[in-house]
Formats: C-alpha cells, sequence, structure tokens
C-alpha cells in the first residue's frame, strides 16, 4: 500500500497548470531574517473556564502571542532568530480531508530547506495509524511536484481521526523519541487541535524534545476564535458547493416545479451554510445556530417551511431552494435529547434492537412517529467526538417527508392553493471535500506551512499556527503563533446541553455567531430571498481572471478586531 | 408570474464577466452576405424505416442538405440570399433546461436584427404551455443582457415537454398563425425535435405560412447522428459532473474507506457517463449499452462489482469510484421486462396497490426481491416517452446494497479477506443542469442561433441547425441544416425489446457505439482504472487560462467522416 502514496501521477492540463503556481508570502516571512517578538500572555476567552484550563496545561497555558516580523534596520540581530540548525520535522493528517492540506506541507518543506538543507521533513502515512506505526515517508521535492495546490490528502493519506488515549499519546511519543523529531505538525481541526494541544502538554511533562504544532485545517470553518480568523479548506468547500446550490436555484427556476432540499457538510456549526446562503441567496436557509437559540422544534421548523411554500405559491411560485446544515439534526431540542438517550445506550452496551422499549416514554413515542429510514440512522453509533454521526442522517429527507404531508393536508383543507409540493432532496459534502483548493486556500495554507517553520525554530511547544488580517491583500497578512490551551473552553460550559464530557477542556468550536455582521447580513436579505428569487450565481471556482481572488462573504464583513472579538465571545459564553 | 422573466437580475462578479463574453462566428456566417448550397437529398440512415418516414413526412422528408457558406468574389450574387425582410419569429425552450440554450435564443436575435432591425424575436413563456396560451415576451437587447452565456432556462421558463396531440400541434398552429410568424424555433433534444418534425410536417400540409427550425439542445447528448455530432450543454455538464467525480476519487483516496456509487443524468443512453470516465477515470463505469449489448442481469453486474472490490482489497485497496449512468436500470432485461409489465398496467388504468399479484409469476418474483425503496421507484408513472422515471429510481443503492450483502457472505465464508465493504451513495445531476455553460456551449449555441437565421431566411421547413467539424478551431467549424425527418429511425426496427410505439418515425436516439473510438478508449484503460486509481482531476470548469478551451474526450477523438459514420449507424441498425 505504502508504495503508492506521494507517487508522482498524470495530471489534467488545469491540475498541471496548478502545480506551477506559487503562492506569494507576506514580506514579514520573506527572507531568512524573521524576526519573533512575544505579545501579552494569551489568556483563554473562557474566563469561568481559565482555572480548569490552566489546571489540565501547567506547562503550556499561560505562554505568550508570538509575532512573526520582518527584521528592521534598527532591531537588534538578538531579536533574530540566526542559528538554523538542522531539524528533524513530522508532519500528519488528522481527521477529515480538506482542500489545502498539501499546501501546509509544501509551504514547510520550503521553510525549512531554505534555512538549511539538511533538515528533513517526515510525513507520515495514512495519518494517526502511521503515526503510531512509524510509517513514513521522507518528504521531498519530487513527492511534492504533483500534490502542489491540490485537493485531498492522497498525498500521505489518513485514517483515524484521534491521538486521545494514553495508549495513543505513548504511542505517538514513542515514534517521536524513535525518530528523533523536533517538532511534530499536526494538521486538522478542532478536535486533532485539542489532540495536539494535550500532545504537548504530555511530551512537555514527560520532557520529551518533540514541539508539537497545529494548524487550522478542517472544510467545516468552525475553528475559529480570537486568534484563527478562518480555517484551511472552508473557502474551496463553501465555493464548489455555492456553484451546485446556484446552480439548483438556476434548475429550480426553469423548472418551476420542484424545491430542492440541499444539506450541506460542515459538522454541527452552520458556518458553511451560512456562506453559501450569501454566495448563492437560495430561498431558505434553516441554520442550526438559530434553531437552538429559539428553541425550534421539527414541527415548527415544518411549518416554517410550509407557510413559506405557501407564501410562494401565492406569488404563483411553486419551485425553491432550501439549505439545511448537516448539523441542524443536533441542534433539533426534541431529537437531541433523543439521540442523547440512544448515546447513552451505546455507552452501556445496550443492544438498539428494540431500542423504544429503553427509551425514556417521550422519547420512545418520537422515535416511533419518525419515518423508518431516520430511524435507523439515529441508530448509527456516534463519531470519536460524541455527536451522532451527521453525514448519514437525512434531515433534508425527514424535512421533505413533514413539508410534503402538511402541504398536502393544506391543499385538501383548502388553505393551500399552489400546486401539488414536489421536493427533491440532495445531501452536497463528498463531492467537494477532494476539491482542488481555492487560491485563497492555497496561499494560506502554504503561508500557515511557513509559519509552523518558525514556531518550531523558536523552540514553541504547543502552539498553533495564525494568519491574520486575511480579508487584506496577502501582503499585509499578519503571521504569529498562539498557545493552542488559550483557544479552549471548557464543556458542558458551553450553550446547550450538557455533554458527557463536563468539565474538559477542548479548544473552542465555534457557532455561527448570531450577533455577528455575516448573520446580520443574512437576515437583512432573507425575505428579498424568500419570495423573490434574487438569486446569485458565483460560478465554478475560476483559478484565472474574475472570482479567482475572491474570499468568503462571512470573513470579509467582520470585524477583524482581537479584543472585540474577545469580548463577543466572552458575553456569548456568559449568556 | 410573467413580470419575473427576463428581468435584469444581481450578478456575480464571474456572471457579470461572462455576460460580456462575445462568441465569434465563423467565417462562412460573419457578414449578411451568406450564401446557400444546397447538397444531396438527405436520406435517413435507417434504410429499412426510409418508407415508413417518407410516408409519415411527405412534405418534409427528401429535402436536400443545405450548407450556409462565404460568399466568394467568383459565386454569382443570385445565390446569396440578398432580400432580407423584416421577419417575426417565435422561439420556445422544449424539454429539460440544458446549458447553453439562452445563447441560442442570443444568437438568432442577433442575426435576426442585423439583417433587418424591424424583424421580431418573440420568445415563448414558461416552455410550450406558453406556446399554447399565447404567453410571449419580445426579446431585446435588454432582456438578453443578463442570461448571455448564463445556464438555465430561465429567462424564458419551461413546463410541459410536448406538442405531440392533435390537440397541442393545432394550438401551436393557431398561436404561430395569430402572431404572423415566419417561424418558430424549438430548442431542444431527441422528443422535442421529433416533435418540430411532425409540426413542420404538419404545417406545410395545412399551408401554414411559419417554418419550423429545430435545434439540438440536450444535456444527455443523445442526439448525434450522421448530421449532428454532439448537443448544446452536453459539454458543460459531463465537465461539471467530471469534477465533481474526481473530487470524490481524490476524496475516496485520502479516506480509504469508502466506495462511492454515483448514479449519472443522462437518460437511456450512456454518453455522460462514458466522457466524465474518460475526464476522471474512475474505477468503474457500467454502461447501459455494454449491459444491453451482453444481456448482464442484475446478479452478473454485482458479480462483476465485488470481484472488482475483492481484487482490489488483495491490493490493500478497500475504497473506490463507481459510475452507474441512470439508464442503466432499463438496460438490465429482467428489470427492463417489469418495468413493462408495470408499464401495461399503468397503460389499462389498474391500480399498483398490489401489484405482485398482477405481475407474471417471475416479474412478480423478481418485483418481491427487491428492496422497498427501488419497489416505490419502479412503479410511478413513465414519462411523456414512455421511459421509466430515471431520475427517481436510485439503482445505485439497489447494486450498493446487493453487493454490500454479496461482500459480506464472502467476508463470512472467508472468500474476501478486506475490510468490511463500505458504501456511500450518489446522484449527480441537478447539480449540473443549471451551471454557467462552458466556453465550448456558448459559442455552439451561439452559433447555432445564428444558423437558425440562415435556415429560415432560405425559406427552409422542418430543418435542424448544424454546425460540425466542431472539433477543429471555431474558424474550421461548418455550417449547415439537414432534414429532421432525415435523423429519423423507426421504433420498434432498433436493437431491444419492442416498445409500444412501433413503427413510428421519431429522431433517432443514439445510444454508446460500442464499435467507437471513444468507447475503445476507455476499455484500453479500464483494467489501469480498476486498479491502479490513476484517477485524474479536470478541475473546475475554467473560463480564462488552461482548460478553458477544452472539448470533450468523446467528441474529439471520434471518427468525423460523415459516410464513415452513417454506415457505421447502418450497420448498428442492422445487427
Amino acid at each position: 500500500m505504502d508504495s503508492d502514496y506521494g507517487v508522482p501521477r498524470e495530471l489534467s492540463e488545469v491540475q498541471q497548470k496548478r502545480t506551477l503556481y506559487q503562492p506569494e508570502l507576506p514580506p514579514c516571512l520573506q527572507g531568512t531574517t524573521v524576526r519573533v517578538e512575544y505579545g501579552d500572555v494569551a489568556i483563554a476567552a473562557d474566563p469561568a473556564g481559565a482555572h480548569v484550563i490552566s489546571h489540565a496545561y501547567p506547562h503550556t497555558y499561560g505562554q505568550p502571542l508570538a509575532h512573526f516580523l520582518r527584521k528592521a534596520a534598527n532591531v537588534p540581530d538578538a531579536k533574530v532568530i540566526s542559528e538554523h540548525p538542522a531539524v528533524r520535522v513530522g508532519i500528519v493528517f488528522c481527521g477529515r480531508q480538506s482542500p489545502g492540506g498539501h499546501n501546509v506541507i509544501w509551504g514547510l518543506h520550503e521553510a525549512i530547506k531554505a534555512h538549511n538543507a539538511n533538515s528533513k521533513l517526515i510525513g507520515f502515512l495514512g495519518g494517526t495509524d502511521g503515526l503510531l506505526a512509524q510509517k513514513t515517508l521522507e518528504i521531498t521535492n519530487e513527492v511534492l511536484s504533483s500534490y502542489k495546490n491540490q485537493g485531498g490528502y492522497d498525498m500521505l493519506g489518513r485514517t483515524k481521526d484521534q491521538i486521545r488515549t494514553t495508549e495513543q499519546v505513548n504511542g505517538a511519543m514513542a515514534t517521536c523519541q524513535a525518530l528523533k523529531l523536533d517538532a511534530l505538525v499536526i494538521i486538522g481541526g478542532v478536535t486533532s487541535n485539542t489532540d495536539a494541544a494535550q500532545l504537548a502538554e504530555t511530551f512537555a511533562e514527560a520532557k520529551c524534545a518533540t514541539k508539537v504544532v497545529g494548524v487550522p485545517v478542517t472544510l467545516n470553518g468552525d475553528l475559529k476564535n480570537q486568534f484563527v480568523e478562518t480555517t484551511v479548506g472552508f473557502d474551496t468547500i463553501c465555493k464548489v458547493n455555492s456553484q451546485l446550490i446556484s446552480n439548483m436555484c438556476t434548475d429550480a427556476l426553469s423548472a418551476e416545479k420542484y424545491y430542492y432540499f440541499i444539506r450541506m457538510m460542515g459538522r454541527k456549526a452552520s458556518h458553511v451554510a451560512l456562506e453559501c446562503a450569501l454566495q448563492s441567496h437560495p430561498n431558505m436557509v434553516i441554520l442550526g445556530e438559530e434553531v437552538a437559540a429559539s428553541k425550534l422544534t421539527i414541527f415548527d421548523i415544518t411549518k416554517q417551511i410550509c407557510d413559506a411554500v405557501q407564501a410562494r405559491a401565492e406569488k404563483d411560485k411553486n419551485h425553491g431552494v432550501i439549505l439545511i446544515p448537516e448539523g441542524l439534526v443536533e441542534s433539533i431540542p426534541e431529537l437531541y435529547a433523543l439521540l442523547q438517550e440512544i448515546n447513552g445506550l451505546h455507552g452501556k452496551g445496550v443492544s438498539v434492537e428494540n431500542i423504544s422499549s429503553q427509551l425514556s416514554p417521550w422519547a420512545s413515542a418520537l422515535f416511533e412517529f419518525l419515518p423508518q429510514f431516520i430511524r435507523q440512522q439515529l441508530l448509527l453509533r456516534p463519531e470519536s467526538d460524541d455527536s451522532a454521526q451527521l453525514s448519514q442522517i437525512e434531515t433534508e429527507k425527514l424535512l421533505a417527508q413533514l413539508v410534503e404531508t402538511e402541504m398536502n393536508k393544506r391543499l385538501k383543507e383548502g388553505t393551500y392553493k399552489g400546486k401539488k409540493f414536489n421536493a427533491i432532496c440532495h445531501f452536497f459534502g463528498y463531492q467537494a471535500r477532494g476539491a482542488m483548493p481555492s487560491k485563497f486556500d492555497c496561499d494560506y495554507a502554504y503561508v500557515l506551512g511557513h509559519v509552523c517553520y518558525h514556531i518550531l525554530a523558536a523552540g514553541l511547544n504547543g502552539y498553533m499556527a495564525t494568519v491574520t488580517n486575511l480579508k487584506s491583500p496577502l501582503n499585509k497578512w499578519r503571521c504569529g503563533a498562539a498557545p493552542i490551551s488559550s483557544m479552549m473552553t471548557v464543556k458542558g460550559w458551553s450553550r446547550g446541553p450538557a455533554t458527557t464530557q463536563i468539565g474538559k477542556p477542548a479548544v473552542h468550536m465555534a457557532s455561527v455567531d448570531l450577533r455577528g455582521k455575516a448573520y446580520e447580513m443574512l437576515r437583512q436579505n432573507s425575505s428579498s430571498c424568500l419570495l423573490e428569487d434574487i438569486y446569485r450565481n458565483p460560478g465554478p471556482l475560476q483559478f484565472e481572471g474574475p472570482g479567482a481572488d475572491a474570499k468568503p462573504i462571512s470573513l470579509c464583513v467582520e470585524d477583524q478586531d482581537y479584543m472585540g472579538r474577545i469580548k463577543k465571545l466572552q458575553e456569548y459564553l456568559e449568556k
């Protein structure tokens, strides 16, 4: 199997041209005289949890922010890291593939070799499996050649998602020691970066010399906090999906007879659905965060959609497009509670064959009410982060069925006078996850790769690479690093029903900010979107010409002021 | 409702730039001195059916081919159509939306106005519904402005698919007479062009002055014959879908744990699946034409897939991508026979509630064997062309379930030693149908629109606009027209089980030619594709830079020699 990794392959014309695209570096990272400045101690935005976090991360919490700057003429040489001994660095893809991941490796490889040609970058094959089994591939220019600016994680592969149990953590440490790694770079989202922080802490405690560095790479866009503006892959996923949603809108408007219910990938948070809605102006989008905040039941949501269908029919419109984030099912209170009960039974090892009799009376009643297909999906074992298998639960089909039943009822009663309601369901996710990364994701990932080198050259442990001011042109981007533990909140303190892991710090999974500017923009437009079909097509992802330099709307409209964002996050957590 | 049509709308950056793209014209159509040359009488490629066709189309069969050429210096003026009185032309979208449709209207409008500013182009609103109800919108530069080079049929809309019954044909004639139309242009595929031929014949018979012109526009790519190389929309659909399939391949290779079963839109023929496979190199593609030719049962196909999964597992590959054309279900002999029985019961008005008891014993046994979801889908009423509702029948899910059952059996028996088989199913169709058209489709459609004008200026009736030599650069394209009736074959004479409409001529629906070069290319590569993961990503559809000028591989590799193709078609029909 291993011999297939990193092998040069046949590329299409577009792929070939993309391998030749060379992202730029912001001025602060150009040359080999980057200096590091330390700022204030990075404090967690979750004041109530700070004590728990500092207790769990005694070696790695309370470290300062780092900023990487260009060496100015009047700066003493002392501040410049002038010695660059040869280093050995390991890198691993964790979690789900996200477009741009390969460019992190490329950027890091470039930076490592630029500072010392004798340094080595070692990739782990098959994700954490390879990390634990010491299956490696040395990253070279030849290995990288056909993967530059390309999607997927297939240069190295990935398998399992976690480095969390004592056995796994010790296995990772054994590998780092055996391979004499100066640093281990972990590419992933919220969960993998939580694991990275734990590894860093354990390594520090055990006086293992390997420094651990995290990189924010996830298509979900939910690793967002006072130090991280967005994640690698989010832009591409939203562009590829927005194109498809727009195609569906055009299709609906041309055929004038279908309602398309489209479920979007993106895990618990609704960032992808929000960005895609801003890009393509579908008739409706139901954000999980809104539903949770207003405690809407499945029947409330059904009624909202039915009322919209009816209002549109009065304008002689019998078509439409409705976006549903995959995380919605966990935001609907009664479905979440049902999932929690089922999850509890899984945890106890109870067979789910005759589950109804094991559930509380109301959960059993709800379960029996649901159509057969969704019952089976709700019974699937939860993911490693205790969430439901969101990609497998067809909430869009459930809603479409409920809406159809209700519309047929209204039609019979004469309260609805439109044409027979026709829904077609889609799930958009897998077809975007392996996409060729947008220019923005190529650039962002490549720069983050370079930042990783400067973090390890400065000897920092438990930090995440950060690039900020992303909405400005690349030559204004600011590069730095923040302790991962400072991005944590304590689970169970945040909004929503308590989980089984109360009190455990984890990298904060950001929900859509219902007081943010992106959401405000969505809401301002919502009634025109609902009734007037102001569909907009951002077009297929372009690499040259118009649209090629576009960035996410939700990134560009948000306030970039750090302290303002910290404050908002605090207020949010204190609610 | 009508007030929404043709209204200028908010466009994205990419859309705006696309509205400014101006397709070129081949030299033969430049200027206002195009001459027409008539060739041989166009004969149907179906010699056995020619008699039936000529009998059914006495006024419009047996007309010569027309070629539109640049006026050369030494050509007598007589051959140039020098008078261009003001004309009134109607245009209507028929059948399913296909990318590029708007450009046919734009091209026609340009040509009409260039020859006489007093001419009028009248669009029918909501497809054939608007044609029958005389709901119109005059096409102007303002109406066109935001629809140039854009996808969908939403500038005018569409609803029903046919103009076939005596009532419909008379309704269309009444409209043409009431609006004093010199010509009616019908944009559509095989079915709509058959209707166009019938209209032309009826109009000629009734001495109605309106000439009928057809334009080959369908994403299925199945309107292909000795005069027509490809259809408008096919290139875009294949590009958009190939990108998504490639993303799935990258995803499968990155995650290394799923088999993706992807059903492709494209109706009965497998052209879309074939072209997408040539573009993206998935592990397997099962063409309906192969299955029909080899009379493979659903169990044969299941076994083929299972053997492939097993062979891949022996190479430690537990992932893959398999393409399935939506028409496959009608190519599997026993499923086709079952569908025919169900169709027959529908025709007799028999309730399908307790259908099993109404079916023949073997059909009943097969029906009872099938999973519940597919039974319901097979029972749906057939489409207007008597085919099953292919977009609604989840053949990919049926195959995935059968393969899973068999792989679990083999695993238990120890004959299969790979990981547990995991399939995820997708249907790719709706998300591409409304896509922004590729440059090729923009150009092809625009030129066809111009050709329509020259057909009507020459006073031809029952012709289809044709552009050939498409694989060469645009300045080598040849423009002409062929009588639609010469593209017909007689249903029931062609391969496959007899339909209920034996003896009725219809525009030939081309299957994939199993002796053609495109198919040969697919098969040459098939074992590498199956085992070696030589995935290829053509990338997202580009409008500038590399890839922007790409054309379908299946178009470019095929022999363009007319007579050679006629001969092949004849041999094929005689089989």
